[in-house]
């Protein structure tokens, strides 16, 4: 047994945790991100927070396996081409952290991948090692794990599960320039967008009507029966689970595991995607299980130590 | 150096050869399929015909690095669960082949994935890991091939690429159930199916009047710039380009290569898949190469010799 560190880099905080290598989660803690100056004090804070853990600790370079960042941008063989959130451009982050902790390795990833890996190491997808995970936040992201190992691409762009387009026939564009995408439906923003213009042009009851209409606020009303929430929840569900049909017929998963924010509306949110994803399932994924992922926000720290692996 | 023996087992013939295990061919030859008696003699014949060249050629089974062999069925760990095309039904393939040649390790996989990993080893894809293959034949298969290693997938289904919903408002059905699956467009019975939908609803002149409708005489008349003709193929490369754009975003490849009869049309096929994909590829895949297979039906036994490496 060894020691290993866990970063999940976002554009406010820097999630960190303290891990045994078999996977026990000893404390978590954050650290601000110091995103001024294109970023430039943010792998040294890191470091400096994981010597202090360690002297805290009586713990040595020797008996530390390593240290597994997660980034908000794609991630080629340690390197990131351009992270706005954080203030970077390019960046050997690999080489930056293995010099700033000397003797110790370093391993970095993208951060909706090292999620998912998160969540089979520790979380829903525990045991499993052929797995997609979805995360339904203000985005929609995602990782794709075969065979134990996340599919990071060649250009570390891989699991954008977000730009998969589910409607040919969409006007609006994504944030990504394209239309029709995944994320324009099933992220928290987009589910709120569908719940306006459903209300738009509604004739009829709702407990939606002049609420602030959102994620949570359809679901809430989802869980009281309101038909026209159903029918949002019901749209959502069949442009995610139609989309999830067509990834599992690529990569053939045991398990989706469902996250994020719109995640925490509960099991109420699974048969509106289930349902479509059977429709639409090619017949050697039917038994594909979708489940809700468990760590929360703690997937980022569980999934980076696991790059240590 | 050594030996490796790669067989691609289908329907009608058995397709073998002999390769060092540096990736060159010595040798190709072909045995029937004896799919009588649900196959039985299939595995034993091949078993013979392996031994008789070592014979021939002087190898020893310590020379011999092992035997890879393509199945036309869903594979996981060794074994298949049905092979309708060769009489099979459960049959743990790997064991039963080590047996009939005791000292010489096998390894099997399914055809479409396996044809991909010949295209990377010895063909289109070469030096490149991160690769799709697609196959336009009959059907529509093909491979995922992440890091070098294929994408097989919790039930040995990985890369079942033609059934992909591609259209959701299709009434006809596809061979496996669903409806508006690719291959209902791509293969070439789908390619001739578009055609004739076409040519039933057509007031104008084009050469594929009272021709035999098929993947060829649409691309024969392409090239001779029919004007429907062009846009069948519009269509069907529509359909096929927006598919490969959603497969890219998720597994960022750096190579799309398309195999299979109707890559025989050539070169004029490329601009009608490549102008689509582009259309709808998120940003990080805009480089992602489209290429012709080169290896024809040799990719089987390739990349069969390719597993055992
Ligand atoms: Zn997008
Ligand atoms: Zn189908």
């Amino acid at each position: 047994m060894k020691y290993c560190f866990g970063v999940d880099i976002g554009g406010t905080t820097v999630k960190m945790g303290l891990f045994s290598t078999e996977g026990e989660l000893y404390e978590k803690w954050e650290i601000k991100t110091h995103t001024e100056n294109e970023g430039k004090q943010v792998l040294p804070d890191i470091a400096a927070s994981v010597r202090a853990k360690m002297e805290e600790k009586g713990i040595s370079a020797e008996e530390t396996a390593g240290v597994g960042v997660g980034v908000p941008a794609p991630v080629s063989e340690g390197i990131v081409k351009n992270s706005a959130n954080i203030g970077w451009g390019y960046k050997n982050v690999k080489k930056e952290m293995e010099e700033l902790l000397p003797g110790i390795r370093a391993e970095i990833g993208n951060d909706a991948n090292v999620a998912a890996l998160g969540e089979m190491w520790l979380g829903a997808g525990k045991g499993c090692s052929n797995m997609i995970m979805v995360t339904l936040g203000t985005g929609v992201g995602g990782g794709v794990i075969c065979q134990g190992h996340v599919i990071a691409g060649a250009n570390g762009a891989g699991g954008e599960i977000g730009h998969i387009c589910v409607n040919y026939s969409e006007t609006e564009k994504c944030g990504c320039g394209k239309t029709g995408c995944l994320e324009q439906y099933a992220s928290a923003t987009g589910i709120a967008r569908l719940a306006k213009l459903r209300l738009a042009k509604l004739h009829g009851k709702t407990l939606l009507e002049g609420k602030n209409l959102s994620a949570k606020s359809v679901f809430d009303a989802v869980k009281k029966d309101d038909r026209v929430a159903i029918e949002i929840a019901e749209e959502f569900g069949a442009y995610l689970g139609h989309a999830l049909a067509n990834m599992a017929v690529i990569v053939d998963p045991e398990m989706i595991v469902i996250g994020g924010g719109v995640s925490n509306a509960g099991p109420a949110l699974l048969p509106f995607i289930e349902k479509p994803f059977q429709e639409k399932a090619f017949f050697a994924n039917k038994d594909t299980k979708i489940v809700l992922a468990t760590l929360g926000n703690d997937a980022g720290i569980c999934g980076a130590a696991r790059l240590i692996i």
